[in-house]
């Protein structure tokens, strides 16, 4: 190993974290001359992809029917992509090291694909794109080809754990691999247009999480090639002075590399893997034998200033392309028909030599194949880029050992995410060997009532830790941050790399993530499609701290709009849950941590609130997803009933259960079904929704004719869009979130919103035919009981003692 | 002014910046105890306002029922909150500034709320909560309580442009209230929770977008309380060396005031800000002489460290309170019930002296009173915070001056935004003199096809600009960095100032300000309400490459959901326009720009494509939101059409129409009515959108039997949700992108999800009774063509020629 410094006390200077006696590398003439045909190899297939339709190698002059007729890629950040590749690949092999590569400008998907098939993984993957000139060329025409793939890295390409789509994630998705993976290198290259946007400018920050003694490392490597699509970067041009100090500040010990001269990047690149890699090895060394403080490490991060369009056109039509954001898709782009511009492509393409670098037969050069890593160590080849492949089932205890023990309904008061919390904690303490489950959240584990998980495990903390702080550590498992999309990009990319998670937030802020979540989804539904990729597990959130507990911080954090969001997504990607209670959420959420290619989202309250299933029933109604309750009901079996009460969510369900006792107390000869709902999905048609009812199902549920007062959690919208095609829907009635609310009770949010149990009973009244005439006294009972509440929350600020102690007293039919 | 240095170049130490040999401000004695005891006035009215129903002024010792039975607010980061504003009002007050508060921890709002009150504004505002004893007993008595105002700072908080709910958005919310506002200084607070999440730590690169010339200062205060609910914050426990090089890096001089004892923080607190305001007049006087370069200049900051819960209960029940986390919310939690947690509330009332600070009447002492600035100088009486003061009408011209000449509808092929384009540098020009009207976008403007707009002005850049740069200038008026979050948070912070912009943006991605968008729509729902407040610009969202032309990208780029989660908001708030050509985009971007307190999305593509209407017929559709277009009709006056044809969006207007030209065509006997919509909300119920069609005049157009094929841009659910209450909706049949989507060519794109013609056609013939059995011919025909589809496009990766060039032929009835 070679010398190294790594310096950790407050005041430092580049000299002195680099101990500049340290010997650099020195590669051969002949090492550099190999490195850089390697690079030239992936810049020519690269070009090959954005161009080609035929005559892959060049064999004879380019003709217009050899371009494709529409001109579809990104050149320009790719000869970067490819640079560092070509780089990372030498100090895999002289290291020996496991290490994957993330591609945060993913749109520069053709150096991904090139490099792969240049390891042969790609070949090994899709056998038809061989090794060879004809693999070659179908390698050309399928990108970014209709039937072809995508001009992104995404989730056909092999060794991404990265939709390139969408930029700012790739940072965060590396820290997300790296936990827990301690062997593990995950080299992260940040374009400078993407480390402009919000979530990647808080992902550095991600260092203070990680630790040297358990995890792995990330080595994040800032691509400055100046550009985004037509405008220069700020890092790129910011004061060189501002840049280092902006990056020491995060916590990094910078290393540049800078310049366009090839041979001389090609040195001071090698030098920058060695001197980065032997940080690491050394900050790993120290924890791993207790000889680092706790302290977070100064880890190495490189500064890749390069030209974007390295090596492309100088200039096309008189216009500066090389080096600057004409570059940035396709440099040329009238090769078919425009001759020059087909002289343009063509000198260029054969600039990189072809022959020089491919046998006849169209494969790779052997002594340019001996560059790459082999097997496993192959970056496209990595079992952690292909999660499903290491992932291990989830111990999970029996929910029954949590179970609240429930004889009548609605008899218990219980904090229900609190039970939640017991059962998180054990599956923590069954995973602790295998180090593969963490728990996450914006700063809310313990707001969220999810506490007892930390009688299992801390927050993980590697700053400071002060002797006052509480379940802080440098082991925690729990993740904890202000920030959704660290949140969420970490536990991404820890799903990605085969483990599993557990993401509580405030509902309201969840939307915050919603982009994440989309492209989340999107990588689901087409990795579903490709066989070489095995099963995830699935991304689970818990929404809580829910619309209708907010009462008191007031409209700002009251939006249900998520669930809208998700239903938008493909049936097979997506589950939907409304656990009421306790024993049902236990169920739901035991369920959903053994799934796999899913996302799971679950909305339950943290507040105290009545318990209505025994672990028994409640596992049979779960099964089911939605199910009459018989106890709450008072119909006879023979005839439908006259109302049918729905409910989906637990305050809507505690309401709805308030107005059934209101009404069978009221008006016993009123003939009442319950039917509550937790699976969301059961309600969407069988051939929209695997767990969709039948329309038979359905009618003997909802019934055909009779109304329908559905009280539901998130916007009623939802509710029509799932049930518009069934047989009743012209009798379902659907109260929800509004968009009325502020700072008032808890009760008082459900009554502006028109969900509380009096509008409930009153709009039953009002839908059964001639009802209404018979009970005016009922009627104007409830509107009183409203006008009272109105009056109560006004003088005292809380709610009538009536709503505050109300509890289901066990009513039978 | 006092000495000052603004070290402009790379090298620079902290000792260089701040000339060591400046004269310190030296407060009297007297100076610093009346503003600590100002500061104490504020401090004593927010723990007030969290803790008291009755005995505001603690005349008698506290009892039980003077405690509000819920303690609901956020003591920690308050009264550094108040610190700050104490010591605002000084610099204000001592050199006549134009300054407002961003209250990035609104968490905080009993401290802007008691600032306020102070300053005499908020009883000016709310009459009823006085300058007295019983105004200050509603004061309190009001504060996160049922019918009063929430726990954050939000609309009804005079002063406030920053709903303080969702994190994140102080600091973008700050520049973009600066921009073109030169006399201006925003002091915005951040607080270190804030400061993880990602739109904010994106934001500190807004320094670069901000030109001294001609827009006013940001001051940013980064308060480091260190700690959030329940964690350390990451800023307050890293390296103070690196926390100082964190922000040099972001290209800022930071002033550091750090401590705990309030004299000694008195006095350097006022020597930051003076010396804050010293470098900000001088950055200015340089800029606006010419002197200065127009490299960013380095912008002060101060960063506050003190104890979270400064002031407040050491300890409670034993446990280490101030300055921990333990102090977020309300440190003492149960007042009412337990007698020494309310003696804990009553020493820590008592002491901050409230007979020292208040008259007998209630009233602020009338030294204390006269600490604060007077008129608009009071920050919670700037009219910038109440921007609908100082909005002027948008100048626009007649759209008729850039209408495409469309004599026969789908004649000419146009680029649809390009036309907008050149609209947008008109307003551009015409408003040039007011400076209240700037353009917003990802890098995408140009993209985006609105390039005409850069003949009227630059894309603003204040780093160093190259000779071979294009369009970039530092006094340019089009905003562009690659983050949706500061596009979104200058342009809401621009309107919220009373300007107007306009963003446009990739369909797919808008997704990633979904969150922001909510905060937006829920701050104008409630500032509706209140009169005071004036009405200011719209926000007006263009998406553009949408989901119908993403098929180069692929997948990832594939996204219409943001119109269902805008559809979710309050009618009165939002609008959706969905023009089918360049002459209604002109109609309906002019009508947005002249719209006030609403969010306006437009969708339109940027590719070429036919154009239907002119601008008279334009105008007439568009404003009727929605129409039959009878020159595509061939349908018999007297009788119900066979079916309806209706479409919302570019792409499925031209898919429709092709479709109606293959029936008629195919089926001349088949009566067809072709309904165009341009403003979605239209088909929604009246009585839930004021721009909602009756059902009579909805069933005039789509009839209430006959079959309705529905071509929509986004996802068809959203169709059904607007209209399930209408009498025709079960024939209703809607069509839209059902998540299906790859790269492939844009035609393709349709076909996977089923909006293409032959399927739109298909369907046609499919509902119509009777006509299936009569027309096997044409069936054949139509699938037919969609395997010829399929084949042509997988062998040569375009388009037919029959679909590329296709054009509708002016059939007529």
């Amino acid at each position: 190993m070679q010398q190294h410094l790594v310096q950790k006390d407050a005041a430092f200077s580049q000299a002195e974290y680099f101990d500049p006696t340290r010997p650099r590398t020195q590669l051969s003439q002949a090492e550099v001359e190999l490195m850089d045909r390697y690079w030239r190899a992936a810049n020519y297939l690269s070009v090959g992809q954005i161009y080609l339709l035929e005559n892959p190698l060049l064999r004879e002059p380019l003709q217009p029917l050899h371009i494709k007729p529409r001109l579809l890629g990104h050149w320009g950040t790719t000869p970067g992509l490819n640079f560092i590749y070509t780089h990372l690949n030498r100090v895999i092999k002289s290291r020996d090291l496991d290490v994957i590569y993330i591609c945060g400008p993913g749109h520069g998907g053709p150096g991904m694909v090139a490099n792969t098939w240049m390891e042969g993984i790609y070949s090994e993957v899709y056998p038809e794109i061989a090794e060879n000139e004809e693999g070659m060329r179908k390698l050309f025409r399928q990108f970014s080809f209709p039937g072809g793939v995508p001009s992104h890295v995404a989730p056909e390409t092999p060794g991404s754990i990265h939709e390139g789509g969408e930029l700012g994630y790739a940072l965060v998705h590396a820290y997300g691999a790296a936990f827990d993976n301690p062997d593990l290198i995950v080299a992260c290259v940040v374009g400078d247009g993407e480390a402009e946007t919000g979530p990647l400018a808080a992902s550095w920050q991600s260092n203070k999480f990680l630790n040297p003694a358990r995890d792995g490392a990330v080595l994040p490597i800032l691509h400055l090639n100046g550009y985004k699509i037509a405008n220069p970067t700020v890092l790129s041009r910011i004061p060189h002075d501002d840049l280092r100090k902006l990056f020491e500040g995060h916590g990094y010990a910078p290393i540049f590399v800078e310049g366009n001269e090839p041979e001389a990047m090609h040195r001071l690149m090698a030098d920058a893997m060695d001197l980065a890699t032997d940080m690491i090895r050394a900050i790993q060394e120290e924890a791993r034998s207790g000889t680092l403080s706790t302290q977070a490490p100064r880890w190495p991060m490189i500064i890749l200033r390069s030209p974007k369009g390295w090596t492309g056109p100088k200039e096309v039509d008189g216009k500066k392309v090389e080096d600057f954001w004409r570059a940035h898709q396709v440099p040329v782009a009238t090769c078919r028909e425009n001759d020059s511009h087909r002289k343009v492509l063509e000198d260029w393409m054969r600039s990189y030599n072809p022959e020089d670098l491919f046998n006849a037969d169209g494969s790779l050069k052997a002594e340019l194949k001996a560059l790459a890593p082999t097997g496993n160590r192959r970056m496209g080849a990595n079992p952690h880029t292909n999660g499903g492949i290491l992932r291990k089932e989830l111990k999970c205890p029996p929910i029954s050992d949590y179970a609240v023990d429930v004889t009548v309904p609605g008899e218990k008061i219980v904090q229900t995410t609190e039970v939640l919390g017991k059962y998180l904690r054990d599956v923590m303490k069954l995973n602790d060997t295998e180090k593969n489950f963490r728990v996450f959240g914006p700063d809310e584990t313990d707001s969220n009532r999810l506490g007892p998980v930390f009688e299992a495990t801390d927050r993980v903390w590697m700053e400071k830790i002060e002797p006052y702080d509480v379940h802080l550590a440098p082991d925690g498992r729990v993740m904890e941050v202000l920030s959704e999309h660290l949140c969420q990009g970490w536990l991404e990319g820890y799903l990605l790399t085969g483990r599993h998670g557990f993401f509580s937030c405030y509902e309201a802020f969840i939307h915050i993530i919603d982009s994440m979540f989309n492209q989340h989804a999107k990588w689901l539904k087409v990795t579903r499609h490709l066989e070489w990729r095995k099963p995830i597990s699935s991304l689970n959130y818990l929404l809580t701290s829910h619309v209708w507990r907010q009462d008191h911080n007031g409209f700002s954090h009251q939006d249900p709009g998520f669930l809208d969001h998700v239903a938008n997504k493909k049936a097979d990607v997506v589950r939907i849950y409304l656990p009421p209670d306790a024993n049902t959420l236990l169920w739901v959420a035991d369920h959903c941590l053994n799934t796999w290619d899913r996302i799971n989202v679950i909305v339950a309250g943290k507040q105290p609130e009545p318990q209505w299933l025994s672990i028994e029933d409640a596992t049979r109604h779960c099964e089911a997803g939605i199910g009459v309750w018989d106890w709450a009901s008072n119909e006879d079996d023979a005839i439908a009933p006259d109302v049918v009460m729905a409910c989906a969510g637990d305050v809507p369900t505690m309401e709805t259960l308030a107005a059934v006792m209101i009404l069978r107390e009221a008006i016993p000869e009123l003939k009442i079904r319950v039917v509550n709902v937790v699976d969301l999905m059961t309600l969407q048609a069988k051939e929209e929704h695997s767990h969709g009812l039948t329309d038979e199902e359905f009618d003997k549920l909802f019934t055909t004719e009779r109304p329908v007062i559905f009280a539901y959690h998130g916007y009623p919208y939802l509710i029509h869009r799932l049930t518009y095609k069934r047989n009743n829907h012209r009798n379902m009635h659907v109260r929800g979130f509004v968009e009325e609310g502020t700072t008032t009770t808890p009760f008082d949010m459900t009554v502006l919103n028109q969900l509380d149990r009096y509008h409930l009973a009153l709009e039953a009244i009002e839908r059964v035919p001639e009802l209404k005439e018979k009970v005016p006294h009922v009627i104007e009972m409830l509107k009183g009981k409203l006008a009272l509440h109105t009056a109560h929350v006004q003088e005292y600020g809380e709610d009538m003692p009536e709503i505050r102690d109300w509890k289901w007293t066990g009513l039978t039919a």
